[in-house]
């Protein structure tokens, strides 16, 4: 055997030089119980640190050194630059009163479950490379799939982000589209290959547009069907636009619909979206990335009829059920579909294992999760999901998003009431989207419109850098919209009120410097 | 403002009801140190587990209820759990003995690391939504880019898995096709797409594969360049398939070149491959996913010379830099590409921060990391690299990298001095690509080929199945090899050496019990 690489000479260790390995246990000991108790005064001062990062830009990178360290250094310094320099300089999304975006929770267990899978560091991708997480999968998937009420058969898949999940649900949507033998002939170099259209809404995460990009349907693909009153997609509509695409020889293939848009947190209609996917014969996908952990709750559930037709669901519990990031689950009718679109086993992966049949059970069959996705790397990310479902039980976790949905509820229903104020959107779940107006700006004022969208945008702004709340906005019927989410387990009433307060405040203040002279006459 | 959900009854929340938030931060700390306890009692005990779990398929699949838990637990009941179901039944990566696949290591400082991301739990989408996150994520990738050599301006952003930084780095070389514009137009139902074809090599990682079939390419746009007898891409055989590719009219876009393959770890010739695509104008993606680890060694990084000519390159340092899953690095020749194919920003992430000029530095300029993959979510992986660095300090990860790379030349000088041992790959880094051979086979035995493959297959399965030591394997020119890695932290001479003993005490057994009796004749 030639070895181009023999006549080298590697220097030799020293050996006086000792800890090649890891940090000892007991160094590990030492220093967890200093982590641990790091987060837990984190945890018990979280309402004293601003919401939104107070820093500047280059605040931090200024403060970093230019080069890597040299020589090692003690885990004691390590966290002492961290408490002095990151942590002020992050935006605290653990904060009570971070209700913007959609408002995650890393909850105990949660962040236990990750320390222990950081520990074992386990790669999940074949069952042998660890059959209990694999197993463990296999049965908190089943465990979610029954909270949700979804049926009892679908194929469930934990990855790590809802992009990733609604990523993999089109091209499998795409894979199956008969003729197109997409995983082997591709897209390119062809002139069989009809355009294919996607269905979403107005309304849909741009994680399906990033989806088109990467499969290459493109953008031009996107079918963005219009949304209604209540920023759901227009059944009508979809129908119509599948007619229009048959007629000109496109192939419609997928259909994407939403419980829980970001915006709003509106719901599709389900049910007739499933009853169009079946008799159009195309995939339907549902993004319920935050609104399917409100499927957990029974009188919620009814919210999403018809969710029971997807082909494939992807649901975040690192949303709105408490896990840390990462966690998003895909659900698929058919988990052999997913299967045959992604799956690959280099010789180096392969094993007998999947043959293997218990004596006194016979059904006994393996799962080799690397072949229902792209990545190949699985981290044991069941255990926190494990963990969390077990340490809140069903009903704490119901109880936790009812309260969540209830004190929305209470805020929206403050808002319809309060002359200052103007509810932009339905309330399916637990997010409010409103603005802030003054009730004396004339009806029909030249620019009105344009004078709200600044004050809310001011408003929401300088009540932020306060760092007592903190709020996002978007933009509905294309006016700027404040948006208020109860999702942080943290969050509760008072700091709605208090978001309440403060926006109430801010914008009277700054309304009454700043609105223009001809909106200033009175309506009556 | 009309709500279709306010006729609904939401049941109040029962006041009594307490404990509706997270686990409290008391709470927190108590747990917490138990599962430090836990983890450290682990790694103390790691050498007294078998390696690979001992389990049965269904085994703990049986133990675990089929229904969620309706009530909370207390943590003390998950634990024990755990340790009794969960644990024992986990391939323990962690092990020094195991040296299957690519040894990776959870060190310490990156576990605590994970801990504290999951409590602050952080979405560094965007700058502003952790100001912190984001900069430590610039400076950690720039440090990393100077331990490995590789050009300072570049761009880095840090993924989840090398699969996602190379379909990242695919589907960006795919963007930039002149005339192409993929984005918008995608690639379907269009008449004008010649065949994109990719050039990978025969040994290059699976993730590669599953890119081409994602990004519309399919298999058959792959051409799988032909290896040399040290196993990298034959350079020629690359040059005559790019050309016969022009001449059909196809269009060649991108070369994958790998440094440290899966099989054998050997390092395609970067210079070359380099050269190639700067004359036929191809983008050059780089998987040094292992081998990149070994760049930040100075003597080794001269392996890896060209690897400053790609366009993209992707290093995991969940693999062999001592940080826990998952962490992987892209880096790009050019970010403002990467943004270009991905980048999408819907009203409610649009943010004025980018626009914001620090007075002292009119060069401040903020990254809103999102816009440069597909993942929306984004864990604040960045603490555990800058965690490892300090704590390893460059110069104690260069010397446990040269100490692997030490006992794994140690041992393939072991092998080449055993009659029993054939070599069977040069071993450019750590791993040893080798198998047992019993020395009185007839040179030209009828099947002594097949007979030497049952041979090997069973006696890994059969050490492996002892659970003292962990080995995994591939096929190199239609032959099985076992392979053993020297990636894990704590893997040391004496495990290497133990795997030894093992294999040749089991194969000496196997062989006298089951060879055929026409290769019992002696060679003399």
């Amino acid at each position: 055997m030639t070895d181009d690489n023999q006549g080298e000479t590697l220097p030799e260790l020293d050996p006086s030089q000792t800890g090649l390995s890891d940090m000892t246990p007991e160094g590990f000991r030492k220093a967890g119980k200093k982590v641990i108790d790091l987060i837990a005064d984190y945890l018990t001062d979280l309402e004293d640190y601003p919401v939104l990062a107070q820093t500047k830009p280059g605040d931090v990178r200024r403060k970093i050194p230019d080069h890597p360290p040299q020589q090692p250094e003690s885990i004691e310094a390590i966290l002492a630059d961290y408490k002095q320099t990151i942590e002020p300089n992050l935006t605290h999304w653990q904060h009570p009163a971070f209700m913007g975006y959609f408002g995650i929770t890393g909850s105990g267990p949660g962040i236990l479950a990750d320390a222990i899978a950081s520990a074992v560091n386990i790669n999940g991708m074949l069952w042998r490379t660890s059959p209990s997480a694999t197993e463990l999968e296999e049965r908190v998937v089943h465990w979610l799939r029954q909270l949700m009420d979804l049926p009892r058969n679908w194929f469930g898949i934990i990855t790590d982000t809802a992009s990733i999940s609604s990523l993999l649900a089109v091209a499998t949507a795409r894979h199956q589209v008969p003729g197109l033998l997409v995983r082997e002939k591709g897209l390119t170099g062809r002139t069989d290959v009809p355009r294919l259209t996607l269905y979403i809404s107005s309304q849909t995460h741009s994680s399906l547009d990033k989806a088109a990009i990467l499969l290459g349907l493109g953008l031009d693909s996107i079918r963005r069907i219009p949304e209604d009153d209540a920023f759901c997609m227009d059944v009508t509509e979809l129908e119509k636009a599948i007619h229009t695409d048959r007629k000109a020889g496109h192939t419609p293939f997928c259909v994407v619909a939403t419980a829980g848009t970001t915006s709003t947190t509106s719901i599709d209609p389900l049910a007739a979206i499933g009853a169009v996917c079946r008799r159009e014969k195309l995939w339907f996908h549902v993004d319920a990335a935050y609104g399917g952990s409100a499927a957990i709750v029974p009188e919620l559930r009814a919210r999403l009829e018809g969710i029971e037709l997807a082909d494939s669901v992807v649901v975040n519990p690192h949303k709105w059920l408490f896990v840390p990031m990462h966690l998003s689950v895909l659900y698929c009718r058919n988990g052999a579909l997913l299967e045959d679109a992604f799956s690959l086993i280099p010789e180096y992966l392969r094993t007998t294992d999947s043959s293997k049949v218990d004596a006194s059970d016979n059904k006994e069959e393996v799962c080799d999760f690397m072949n229902y996705g792209v990545q190949l790397g699985r981290k044991f990310r069941a255990l926190k999901l494990w963990m969390v479902l077990r340490y809140f039980g069903a009903e704490g976790l119901q109880r936790r998003i009812r309260e969540h949905v209830r004190i929305a509820k209470e805020f929206a229903n403050g808002v319809d009431q309060n002359p200052w104020m103007e509810r932009l959107a339905p309330v399916p779940l637990s997010t409010v989207c409103f603005r802030m107006t003054p009730p004396d700006l004339p009806e029909n004022g030249e620019n009105k419109e344009d004078y709200l969208d600044q004050l809310n945008e001011k408003a929401m702004a300088s009540v932020n850098s306060t760092g007592k709340v903190f709020l996002s906005h978007t933009r509905l019927k294309g006016r700027f919209a404040i948006r208020l989410v109860v999702s942080n387990a943290r969050t509760t009433e008072k700091h709605v009120l208090l978001a309440k307060e403060l926006l109430l405040e801010t914008s009277k203040t700054i309304d009454e410097s700043e609105r223009p002279q001809h909106l200033r006459q009175r309506n009556s």
